[in-house]
């Protein structure tokens, strides 16, 4: 949809632009919001900001540091749009709500849609929540706590309950009409939802669809059937793949009566979707949910489990490698190689492990027969190892003139190769299957096995070789 | 949109649900599906998929053998959906049209939307797409060509250029009695373009607009501005921001000189979002575009190149412990310890990088300023490299009873954290300010940073330790 809320460069006022022409904030228009708020010029911050689309401010405060954030608010008074906190990292909402009375919330949250109220009061702590809540006029209240009902990141938690629906007897006359009389409509919809005076979902009639239709005939003989129904209570990924894969624009939500209660759109959607990508390549790397704005604090917190985990699989490692202290010290070559064949497999784990996790989440692994996937893998690992099996095997002999030990590092670079590629394929499938988040857990385990197979592999070919020879 | 092409279960022929209650195929379904091919059962086959959603087709031709997709498409013939290809990966695809004559795919293209043609088209080799094109239309010849006059992942290859325009002095009544009689319409649509008569795109009105008009109103006068237009050069992640940041349905797309020439619609971009998400997560781990369906051979070059930069690390690393190889010999502990060091650092500068990767891919980097993310970055390494020192230094001292030993590893693991943090940062904003993708490259150059400093501080600071003592 189309909107015109742009400022765009005028002569007069010389106000500069929001954006440059890659798309980033403008420098110079931050500067000239930062020197508003700075002489509390309320009427420049005004004309500066007061038409911004919500992303643009939400961008804006983001930008601003958490003094001037709220400066601006203040100024702004009731001209501030709280739509803007939407699109705002959960930091830096946080932060907002904090400095700013529950009663000047429950008065923002009373302009929202549904949707964005949810978003916003969703992390609040529940005693402030429910303070809000109270402060609203019945019929909201009761809308937003039904909402709340529903499990977080739910199909109930993500829908507007504004939307049209008409009974299936209507004309698409009546209809037209009605849409054209009733100002107190959603402001975009590309959908009316038809019912049944139970308020039952009985089908959707898209609004291209309407328009082409003779004023006469009846919305039950252009509507079509649900097939496409979310209920409340269905996760939002779920959704969001219902979504991709029939190229949905809305999907009404019923509750367990069959009743509609609430309408999902693509633009939602859309977030959802970026969310869980970025949830999954964060996940894998071990820093959870963290966004940019995170506090120092929790950014230290978040990654120092990880890293605990982590230091127990290298501890886990060392201990292989202490078993063999004895051979280490005969030879010393053994150490400075040993880092290959435990980095080699840890790439290789990696590696499959992302394509199982990508493929798991996106469910595109349901086309595919599991052990086909499991013997390429396998095989992929066999291949490339027996590859680099012959390059380290040539450098390692060359580099300490010893064909005996580029042999060994060659078996041991096979072994290490393999199970890298099985590990990486049925870790993330076994997690699954446990009904864990592979993304979550998946690279610690790899990397133990990937680490603790290529020290043993190595050094324990070594000591065996040199106890026979 | 809802549309009602899901068959559904039916007592009279026993159809299998397509999908089960997960989302997934339903294996009974495709057991159905192969039979009927099996035994060239055309009518039952036509019966089983003849009504199904491209995208659930595409699953479906996923799922098969490929000897079963070529027997599915011949015995199917002149009813095969060919948006379906559309729908599968492209290893699958290539595949599949491979094994079928240029005539066949020119008639199959002819009753593609542009942007579905393009997408089926843009892969093959050069030879035979302009063979296919030579077999079309004038008309469609020339349109397909003009989108591939455009660069590859550029708006102009993923437009449509079916979409609705009308003039700024129509009235709303015209407009819609023009819909409703014209039946060479795209399927949906949700905004209406204005033009003037060189096709200069002048705003657009959206449906809902239109609807709740009244009919003698005149286009100009409900029109919104067009604020987001798009070059048909421009990249499609550029668009897909700006669906992201307004949450668009549609968008125009304009050609030099400002001529409306295509429409993007909400849905392909949803797939751009998907796609690029999906690069940055597997490009990370080093495994380039690679789909579940690729084949052996593609899976085990790609992984290779890969693989190949991270021996050269792995290599770095050896020859930086062989430096130390005397102060190895002199005390076995060291080569126990050191593999910690290095996967501490490892993973630090990897949870750093992956935040700073998708913070410059989603550009919320562009509302944060890079100073305070670089030094929120050496802090947060610094805290927890303290926090691990203290740790690491107690299990060592205790484990080789040698508090000297302790101190070592405690003092490099600090510095190895720092310089994890440094490197997870710098090396991601160095590779985009030098043009190049920051996710396919930094992970070799972080690991390289961390493995060198790490070992390099563990045992020089060893050997200096030694030496002095």
């Amino acid at each position: 949809m189309q909107t015109d809320t742009l400022p765009r460069e005028d002569e007069e006022t010389a106000l500069p632009q929001v954006r440059d022409e890659e798309g980033s904030l403008n420098g110079a228009y931050l500067a000239a919001v930062s020197e508003a708020i700075e002489t509390s010029n309320a009427e420049r911050l005004r004309v500066l900001i007061g038409d911004l689309h919500e992303s643009d401010l939400g961008d804006v405060l983001q930008a601003l540091s958490r003094e001037e954030r709220e400066a601006l608010i203040a100024l702004m008074g009731g001209d501030f749009d709280w739509t803007a906190l939407t699109e705002v990292d959960e930091t830096v909402r946080d932060e907002i709500l904090e400095t700013i009375p529950n009663t000047a919330i429950a008065e923002a949250v009373r302009e929202l849609d549904s949707d964005d109220a949810i978003g916003i009061l969703e992390d609040l702590a529940d005693e402030d929540r429910e303070e809000i809540l109270a402060a609203l006029p019945l019929a909201e209240r009761i809308k937003l706590e039904r909402s709340f009902d529903y499990p977080e990141e739910s199909a109930g938690r993500r829908m507007t309950t504004r939307f049209i629906a008409v009974p299936p007897f209507w004309t698409v006359g009546q209809t037209i009409d009605f849409l054209r009389e009733d100002d107190r409509l959603p402001d975009d919809f590309t959908e009316v939802f038809v019912v049944d005076p139970r308020f039952c979902f009985l089908g959707t009639v898209s609004l291209d669809r309407l328009l082409r239709t003779k004023r006469p005939v009846r919305i039950e003989e252009i509507m079509g059937e649900v097939t496409h129904s979310v209920s409340a209570t269905d996760d939002q990924e779920e959704v969001a793949r219902l979504f991709e894969r029939y190229n949905l624009l809305s999907v009404g939500v019923v509750d367990e009566s069959d009743r509609l209660v609430g309408v999902i759109t693509i633009d939602d959607i859309v977030d959802v979707i970026e969310e869980e990508a970025d949830e999954d390549i964060k996940r894998l790397a071990g820093v959870g949910d963290e966004e940019l704005t995170d506090t120092f604090v929790s950014a230290v917190r978040s990654r120092f489990i990880w890293l605990l985990l982590n230091l127990g699989t290298a501890l886990l490692a060392s201990a292989v490698i202490g078993l063999f202290d004895g051979t280490i010290s005969q030879m010393v070559a053994l150490a400075v190689l040993m880092p290959i064949v435990a980095s080699m497999g840890g790439n290789a784990g990696t590696q499959t492990m992302t394509v199982a996790v990508r493929a798991l989440a996106t469910r595109d692994i349901e086309t595919i027969n599991p052990i086909r996937f499991i013997s390429r893998e396998a095989l992929v690992g066999l291949a490339n190892g027996v590859l680099f099996a012959i390059i380290i095997g040539v450098v390692a002999s060359l580099w300490f003139s010893s064909t005996q030990l580029g042999g060994i590092i060659a078996v041991a670079m096979i072994i290490n190769m393999v199970a890298a590629g099985l590990a990486g394929i049925l870790i993330p499938l076994a997690l699954e299957k446990a009904g864990a988040d592979p993304a979550i857990a998946s690279s610690v385990f790899v990397t133990t096995v990937t680490d603790v197979v290529g020290f043993f592999a190595f050094l324990g070919l070594a000591a065996w070789w040199f106890a026979i020879s």
